[in-house]
């Protein structure tokens, strides 16, 4: 079972997703499954990470800002601006597609586990996710 | 066909966990198929890889220290500990979830790929890790 | 279905196979389903990144060569060369595995996304990738 998610982003950062993603697992009535999601862009990714205290995603954020640099000389990429190619860093060093085993009718997660969008253009824009449903 | 597996870990560093993976895919009796594994924490993560020698496990383990430190001032995410917020930062770095083909009702890894979960805390616990095995 | 592509990389860099993932994709015959990719080797790796314009990609395989270098002094593990250490980070860094959601009997990748093997070694070899498709 198949669905597409449209997630709308405000800029920079995470978003969660848990309770989009469960919607889709709940619709698609599987017991025992595998959950898979696909973001369908090389400028925004997926992360699954602590839901209990935003200073964990906060902190990520800064950490992530530092470690891949706006207008690093390095870059040839810009003509879409100084977070072009950044963004695309960072998606390559965290995940584009996740698969979460669901478990009596539910996304198998850990209790401090949410999934989340990572947006990493300066300005959001509507985020397509692919999402699979199988056994 | 969904299973969990507890791991101990004794601190931090990599732990190849192929054999216990190995054993729910034989259980499981899946000739052709797929076998997901999910880490269910975000202080610990999950990588593909070289099992012959473990210098190549203690390099990685020293080059992601150097890389994501500890006490670091950016971080405001601190109260559990100097290795809290570097635990997160690793394991959005490396993966929470692989997915690894089953063929002739084995794991299809390379001939020098182990399957490893990565403690990034200090002290060990007992990790939980979900699987899913489907055709 | 579960099949394995041979793909021959000539050095360091992003090599795409969406071609050669989607030929298995259409052999399969799946309407809607999921397919995994994993490549069998701990010293390459996989990632999903813009196809459009390739000057992305060698700012990639730049940054990451600066983010890691050859003969930092804390490898120990340098028998196979200055490039053996640096392509097991690089591919801890990036992805193993991917599944692709396949919706319409095509994977469902977004407009701009291409899928890359990366080549860690100076050297290019052939690279075993093990290809599952599922419902």
């Amino acid at each position: 079972m198949n669905q597409q998610l449209s997630i709308q982003t405000t800029g920079q950062g995470l978003r969660e997703i848990t309770r989009e993603v469960d919607s889709v697992v709940e619709r698609a009535g599987v017991s025992d499954g595998l959950c898979t999601i696909m973001v369908r862009h090389t400028s925004a990714s997926l992360t699954i990470q602590e839901n209990a205290d935003p200073s964990a995603g906060r902190d990520l954020e800064n950490w992530i800002n530092r470690l891949v640099v706006e207008n690093d000389p390095l870059y040839t990429h810009t003509h879409e601006g100084p977070d072009d190619m950044p963004s695309h860093i960072k998606a390559v060093l965290t995940a584009t597609t996740l698969s979460i085993p669901i478990a009596n009718g539910q996304l198998a997660l850990g209790r401090w586990q949410g999934i989340y969008l990572w947006e990493h253009r300066q300005r959001g824009s509507e985020r397509q996710i692919a999402v699979h449903v199988g056994s």
